[in-house]
């Protein structure tokens, strides 16, 4: 089975953070593994910005899915073990409801009108989830970048079923640089002729692309296009005036802003990029110490040295925070020439692949 | 005297590299010292992308240049000694011929009709007006970022008469995350719903707002900003969806965006950016050797540590690759968290400022 989904918030609505409410919620997932008797053996897995409920292959022909190298019997997330279960994020656009999704109370697509949400608000949904699921203990919540986020908000919100963090690459709170490319994002969406203050029909494609390729270059590294790309060419292109492909790099990234727009949502990415900037748990909460302050749980943070997008040196600040605040926090850093996106290279794997398992091995042992 | 205008090409006309011509073409420059009776003193000052003639005041209530800290009697060019001379680039929007010119032909903008140039094209241009101020000798070219692609182009093509170059902060060719970035500039203003084919009446403003933004990311740095801006909001914002303007580091950026409209011609934009991308002196040459092995003057190469655009590795194998040919090179880095933008920042200039001046005194000695 691939991708499933379920209807919750039926009886009483979702109460987001903003005080909004929607009801009910469709959620898409996929799960790899069975859940043991016990029901304890889950790892919940948070895919990023642009990610799906699909982290992996669930048989031979099956679609890759974005974490195939982690996840599997005897790997990483040993799925003989583990019981994993990865969503769609709410407000997202590929089987959990979102701005794309029907308005039960007028018929038609959300768009513009369905309510702001946060990262809070997106796991929110995914305990609910859980619950229906009958799952009682988390072994562990992973993600990287947005996916981290949400990991970290886990740990925050909902360490009374939940074992351990698993965050990769996102820091505690999104710094100005990223909100900065989130902003530009935006506004190329926002400034597409065909956007039509969201109630475009398909897509508002070249302010999609566009968007889609700023993200491609906080990504990876100026050292990993330049050994790519260098100044390649395309082959019979000519360097006229305004050619959008003369240059390779220019053809890998135009490519990357065409395929994209097939797959992803507009307003979709203009809600989540802004739950991304509102990402804040050094923020206090409500007896005024920073959020992250109440992260009892075993954590384990990576980052990555090379980072264009959350800079290692927000991820430092975030681990010294954590130690003064006498978080269970394991720290590592990872170098690679991939940046951001090491996390999702199969080349990396060697590089991440220790870490997530020997911490995952070193947790107090469970009923499991 | 500020902004001077001279009509050149008039009877024999500019030979673009690509074959076309253009007669006549006007151009904005501005000059500050006196050329000497040897009229050997000159220094040629190239500004980046998006500068003017404007290098600095020529008197105290003078609109401030781009580069007062290093311009004026007895400092860095010193203009007690030099006749410096900047020029508005060809292909630009404040004072010479560029898109937005009349095309005598037509008695129409040429806008998109501009033909197609390259950094050795602009340099063309600037050698002929020196030619017309009587200018027989210059001691250094200098320039930062684009500037410093114009001055390595001089070092090449003008040899004969020119003692040395200064190139801060700019690689020997455009790398591919430098092309990246420049693409999606173009993207954005390509896509703008007023941009009409760059028959645009005003500015596509959303679209070269958005390029300026993007531009200004990668002129600065994630630790700067991190500084400045943390997480730090506008007072009486909310963050509400998409609210353009929440956090400070989005105000910034929307201010960056917004004055450059009113400032700079969205087809130069397209047209030099464009140039920059072609800006390849590692190339071939007729003789089949790479264009920069020609260089047999003084040059002194800058790189920027910290720099977001023209990255330091790019820097140093430019340097690796000067020194292999036997270029009279010498090499600094200076680190900045400025990055890109710092030999344009007052608070920066005591870590330029003694190189230039070291590099300019220990110049063989000339006439002067």
């Amino acid at each position: 089975m691939t991708l499933q989904q379920k209807e919750l918030f039926q009886k009483s609505p979702l109460l987001l953070e903003n005080g909004e409410t929607l009801s009910p919620v469709l959620v898409g997932y996929e799960t790899y593994g069975t859940l043991s008797e016990s029901r304890d053996n889950c790892i919940l897995l948070e895919h990023a910005l642009t990610g799906t409920a699909h982290a992996a292959k669930h048989f031979e022909d099956d679609a890759p899915g974005w974490w195939d190298d982690y996840i599997g019997p005897g790997k990483t997330i040993d799925t003989d073990k583990y019981f994993l279960v990865c969503t769609n994020v709410f407000g997202g656009c590929s089987g959990t409801t979102g701005p794309s999704s029907i308005n039960p109370k007028t018929g038609e697509s959300f768009r513009l009108q369905f309510p702001g949400f946060s990262i809070k608000d997106i796991i929110k949904v995914q305990r609910e989830l859980l619950e229906q699921l009958g799952v009682t203990r988390i072994v562990s919540v992973i993600g990287g970048s947005m996916g981290g986020m949400q990991a970290t908000e886990w740990a925050i919100d909902y360490a009374d079923i939940t074992d351990s963090i698993i965050n990769i690459a996102s820091p505690l709170a999104a710094g100005p640089d990223a909100i900065g490319y989130n902003l530009i994002m935006r506004m190329a969406i926002l400034n597409d002729p065909d956007f039509n203050g969201g109630n475009y029909v398909g897509q508002p494609e070249g302010g999609l692309a566009t968007a889609r390729m700023v993200g491609m270059m906080t990504y990876r590294t100026s050292e990993l296009f330049s050994k790519r790309f260098e100044r390649f060419t395309v082959a019979e292109s000519s360097p006229a005036a305004f050619s959008k492909e003369h240059f390779q790099i220019e053809s890998y990234l135009q490519y990357q802003g065409d395929t994209f727009v097939e797959r992803f949502d507009a307003n979709s990415y203009l809600y989540l990029t802004k739950a991304i900037d509102l990402f804040d748990v050094t923020a206090p909460a409500k007896d005024d110490l920073p959020a992250f302050s109440k992260i009892k749980i075993p954590y384990l943070l990576i980052g990555i040295t090379t980072d264009q997008l959350f800079r290692i040196h927000d991820l430092r600040r975030g681990y010294e925070l954590l130690k003064e605040w006498d978080v269970p926090v394991t720290y590592h850093e990872v170098a690679s020439e991939y940046g951001h996106d090491a996390f999702l290279v199969e080349k990396e794997v060697p590089k991440f692949e220790p870490l997530i398992r020997s911490f995952l091995s070193n947790l107090p042992v469970k009923s499991i």
